[in-house]
């Protein structure tokens, strides 16, 4: 019997990529990647007011191109072979759409208005709706909505973003139908089912992001969303009241679709989810073990049996939610909301002479002050993880908090901002680097604690993502602080991976998802070790950590 | 009659300027200024750990230059009208010296001895000592030896340096019969009259730094001495009990020195004093005016009739000292241990890539690489203000503590730290900077509300020193801060221009200072008024100042 395989589509912040696989022993056939090019370019996006919008344009050119390279890379004859879609992306990334299920910025009146596209989830603009949002949704008569999603709801997520763009763009307004998360769309596009009342609507985002349980009967009340601001009105009832998990499938590839990308018509595309849930299945997910994806941000995912957690609640973290991760366990979400950001803000900062000055000195031509500046912005973080690494931890003499993109856990809180404090007249780069570094090991540890205070027990980590695979340094500063091994996953494209293991079981290859993760999975290249005289010295710079984050945080909620 | 002529000597962090001024209307005739060779190199320091030492050799090669300079730029045959000499320095800046009042770095076996120089006034290695002196001489059998001192003795200063030296290296333990200020040791040299026993000692010196003070007969007592370490033990006798005002001579210039430096053998040579205080009647000072000299550091001067003062005590500043400024006036001084080097550190971190990685491009020069480095290095505080100044003060979001090297005042603490707080995403270099230059304005306001709280009347703030001449940005940024108007001398050169006041005093040219600061002065170059709306804006950042301050100091000790 000829081989099948299945094809992982993973969304991410930066760019979409594809992966094949065989549905049998998870090998990868092949990949290719593709840049959003509106995104690259900067469009819609002022980040000093923390807005990042993407245009859906972006999404679909990005996938054409990303699976038309997957394909070349695979052998000849491969693409009939296919049997299932899986597609993971950011989120909460929601965007406006009308009764068609059609993002707002891809029709001609709104294509260049930022509130007409996706939402990303690190745009921090709803801050004041979160507030609003928190201080309503915590009791609402008797009722506290939070409560599987940690407690505290994020300006990050589905009803902040929706409720900040109907207040503040009328035309939108106006035009908005319903809305949709990024993992809905693809799914729902690639199979012709965009109807926003019969799209099929991913479990993982909407238990932990839009506040959706079965316990109040799906999406919080219509006259919780009227007493939040009437513009919600009717709303609910042109979203949706169930949810999907994603070993179900969405659909059939349609002909137009399969066209386009090359692919067999009619396969099985499943029902989509975030990609850090996809990634932590991708990256063999079991009881006990903490998967941490580490990239710009770091997403934090468990899994408990239900009977372990009993109806308890896990407070501070941004969601529990049965099935979100493997159906028929208790899927646990937290996250650093910024994690390699901050050393790529750090490499920004000290890359600014090179952008604002270097360009106006005489002697030195337009075509040689680009190529210093990026060869010399390239390597800046390099060298700074070189030198850092020399420095003793005793010495540096810093303190920092990781909060430059506010914080996700524990407990939500976009408002706050980052901070270091034992700056000298030396304080070096690297110094001031190696302290970025510490920081967000130490928001690591938080978040490892709050799982462990509440009875969540973890035995290692499973590290993903970017860093894991290119930073020994901050890897084993992160073992230290965190006082755990951390095991880092053989795959380099973990999401895309999970992507394809829940496509397998959608499209019938697997009986569930578990068999899919065992089978498919592809261990681990390394494992960091805490070293005991670091873990020793980081014990007490995480308790400065914690006693100085817990003095400053209403300062820094003010500036 | 023929015009006469004086000589001031300005010894500063970096390099010794000469002034020549007319005796009766102050009007420059010629300055020249030469750097200290060794400390350029970056010899005998460890900035890491605040160890900032400088050779003699420094001082007596960059004077004969300077002086060479001098009259080089004169009208010819003006020397030998040259009536008096007045000397400046840095201060607290000792030195242990042999019987003879020579330094021991002067000596062949200490030549390379950092412990065997002159411990700059910002060398903070002796913290230590400094907390331990606090703990014994706030309350030695009743007596509080830093009652005079603000309350607090600071690591910068005299008796903590000497304590950790002496504590730290046993050849120079052995080998030093007494200690110097750098503003005793050169008008001794000058004159002839180097033996530690007989040598004239300033007043300003004295009373500020030494805890000299008529209450207790002079120095602390021999049992307090001892009490702190029987190291101290006979050195009381061997430092001095008699100190003298700068009006008064310290003697004769040598015909050895005359000869080297080309001046007339015989003439005065003044009493020295610490350079913020010369600079301060340079400026023109006088009651209810806050003189600030910027550079960077901050020396904060003020006088204060005794009758005003009745016995009364200001507490948190540097110290309360008759006729250390102008005699017949209590002279009160406070500063702040970085201005100017908050943002030359900044400017240092910038400069980090530049350094640290274009070297190592390929198809660059050393050459290349070296002017590319200076030129964009040269060119980054610049660049700063002008963007730092376009950024609106609520939108910063940033707030800075600006400890970096200590706090001299108020309430002297060394082993403080800075800290920034607020930082985000977006956070870029020129906010940073904006962040930077207030808080050193906040640190400002600090001490004048230190002074103010305590009767001690502002009415407004004259600025001497290289960033009042420099940089209208942060000097509008003070004002504003300060909510006074803040006057800037006209002289360039006011610490060299006091000296030669002094110098004139003492060689009988006038009958008091006052007189001599009267005719002498160079008026103002121009006022900066308070902005209304930034000095409310600055009045609730300020308290926010205040409070992160307060909160943070025990974190940032530990630090």
């Amino acid at each position: 019997m000829e081989d099948k395989y299945v094809l992982g589509l993973d969304f991410g912040t930066d760019s979409v990529r594809a992966l094949v696989v065989n549905a049998r022993t998870g090998t990868e056939s092949g990949s290719g990647v593709a840049y959003y090019q509106r995104w690259l370019a900067g469009k819609y996006c002022r980040p000093e007011q923390n807005q990042f919008r993407q245009h859906p344009l972006d999404y679909l050119e990005g996938m054409e191109e990303a699976v038309k390279k997957v394909l070349a890379t695979c052998q000849e004859g491969l693409a009939p072979n296919i049997v299932g879609i899986g597609v993971d992306t950011t989120g909460s990334t929601p965007c406006a759409v009308d009764q068609a299920g059609i993002p707002l910025a891809l029709l001609p009146q709104f294509t260049d208005n930022p509130n007409a596209m996706f939402v990303l989830w690190k745009d921090h603009t709803a801050v004041a709706e979160a507030a609003e949002i928190n201080q309503k949704a915590q009791n609402w008569g008797g009722i506290d909505f939070t409560r599987y999603e940690g407690g505290v709801y994020s300006s990050e997520w589905f009803w902040s973003k929706i409720l900040h763009i109907l207040r503040n763009d009328p035309e939108i307004r106006r035009a908005a139908f319903s809305w949709v998360e990024h993992c809905d769309w693809i799914p729902a596009l690639l199979t012709g089912k965009t109807n926003p009342l019969t799209m099929k609507r991913s479990r993982c985002a909407a238990g932990h992001k839009a506040m959706w349980h079965q316990d109040w009967g799906g999406l919080p009340t219509e006259d919780f969303l009227l007493g939040l601001d009437p513009l919600l009105a009717g709303l609910r009832e042109r979203l949706y009241q169930e949810t999907v998990t994603s070993d179900q499938p969405a659909g059939e590839l349609t002909a137009e679709w399969a066209d386009r990308l090359g692919l067999p018509v009619g396969i099985t595309v499943a029902v989509g989810a975030f990609d850090a849930h996809m990634g932590a299945v991708g990256g063999g997910i079991t009881e006990n073990t903490l998967i941490k994806i580490m990239g710009t941000s770091t997403c934090d995912v468990m899994v408990v049996a239900p009977d372990k957690i009993k109806g308890k609640l896990i407070k501070g973290i941004c969601g529990q939610v049965n099935g979100s991760v493997i159906p028929g366990l208790v899927g646990l979400e937290a996250g650093q909301s910024a994690f390699g950001d901050v050393y790529n803000w750090f490499k920004q900062l000290l890359s600014w002479p090179l952008e604002a000055i270097l360009p106006e000195l005489n002697g030195l031509g337009e075509a040689d002050c680009q190529r210093i500046a990026e060869e010399v912005g390239q390597k800046i973080l390099g060298r700074l993880t070189v030198e850092a690494k020399n420095i003793d931890s005793k010495e540096s003499g810093l303190l920092a908090l990781d909060w430059l993109n506010g914080r996700r856990s524990p407990f939500a809180d976009q408002t706050l901002k980052g901070a270091i404090l034992g700056l000298n007249l030396g304080t070096t780069a690297p110094r001031f680097f190696r302290a970025l570094v510490e920081a967000t090991a130490f928001g690591a540890r938080a978040i490892n604690q709050q799982f462990t205070s509440q009875g969540v027990e973890i035995k290692e980590v499973i590290a993903l993502g970017g860093i894991s695979q290119k930073n020994d340094f901050v890897m084993q500063i992160t073992a230290d602080v965190l006082n755990l091994p951390i095991k880092v996953a053989a795959s380099t494209q973990t999401c895309a991976l999970g992507a394809a293991m829940f496509a397998a079981v959608a499209a019938g290859q697997y009986s569930d998802l578990s068999s899919a993760r065992d089978q498919m999975n592809s261990g681990f290249v390394k494992t960091y070790q805490p070293r005991p005289d670091y873990v020793e010295k980081y014990q007490g710079l995480y308790q400065a950590y914690q006693a100085v984050g817990k003095k400053l945080e209403e300062d820094l909620r003010k500036l």
